[in-house]
């Protein structure tokens, strides 16, 4: 079944500033060396950062703009010994909606900039929404 | 500094089917007393769910389509006694870019579908990306 070809459009809410400028050097997960970031909140959005604080545990989406959407099976990592897996079971950002999602610590809040680390993707990312990480570990 | 007018368009790969027809209906979180639901994937996505199993943890994407993308500042979980909060510091369904994150689990794979929970989203929600959960706690 179709989703009745319903058709979204996102307007990012900013950018990502990073000493990563290119995919080939981006670690394929925060947590694998990553150095902190500035994320550059549009001036339209600024408002609905109130309330963010140094030490919060966030999660920025973000529109991963060199993902190829067209790929439905990856090999995991990149790694050509593994068996084809789809991309729903891999966090690849070749997939129909090349969305990220990285879990951060804002380090800085400065007017409507935030430094957020440790954060993988690469200079000029767009971001499309910011989340608090819930207490509950049900949605951590 | 705004990012450059970038448009970006999302084709959902698929929709929620569930019990919860209204949003006055639905828990805020799934974890507060949510059914289970199905996830319907689109035939044009359905290779992409190649290599998920019953038991595993996914993070499903939705489009909370029935979101205001005008709301900057909301009153956290609608109590009008706490004091307004910008939605990036919280994870109301009004936002500039209404994607909702859902943790749940898989409970059964019929072809193209999911049987997955809890999940609070109703019913018709369309649904952008589903991704593993990382066994690194980082990224969960």
């Amino acid at each position: 079944m179709e989703a009745k070809g319903t058709e979204i459009r996102l307007r990012p809410i900013g950018v990502i500033r990073s000493t990563i400028k290119e995919r080939s050097e981006a670690p394929k997960q925060g947590s694998e060396g990553a150095p902190d970031a500035w994320l550059e909140v549009s001036s339209f959005a600024a408002e609905g950062l109130d309330g963010l604080r140094v030490g919060d545990e966030i999660i920025v989406i973000t529109w991963l703009h060199q993902g190829r959407r067209d790929t439905l099976q990856v090999h995991p990592r990149s790694d050509p010994r593994r068996r084809l897996a789809g991309v729903f079971a891999t966090r690849s950002p070749d997939r129909p909606n090349p969305l990220g999602l990285h879990r951060v610590t804002v380090r800085e809040v400065s007017e409507n900039q935030l430094r957020i680390g440790p954060m993988e993707a690469i200079d000029g990312t767009p971001v499309i929404d910011i989340k608090p990480v819930l207490a509950d570990v049900q949605d951590s």
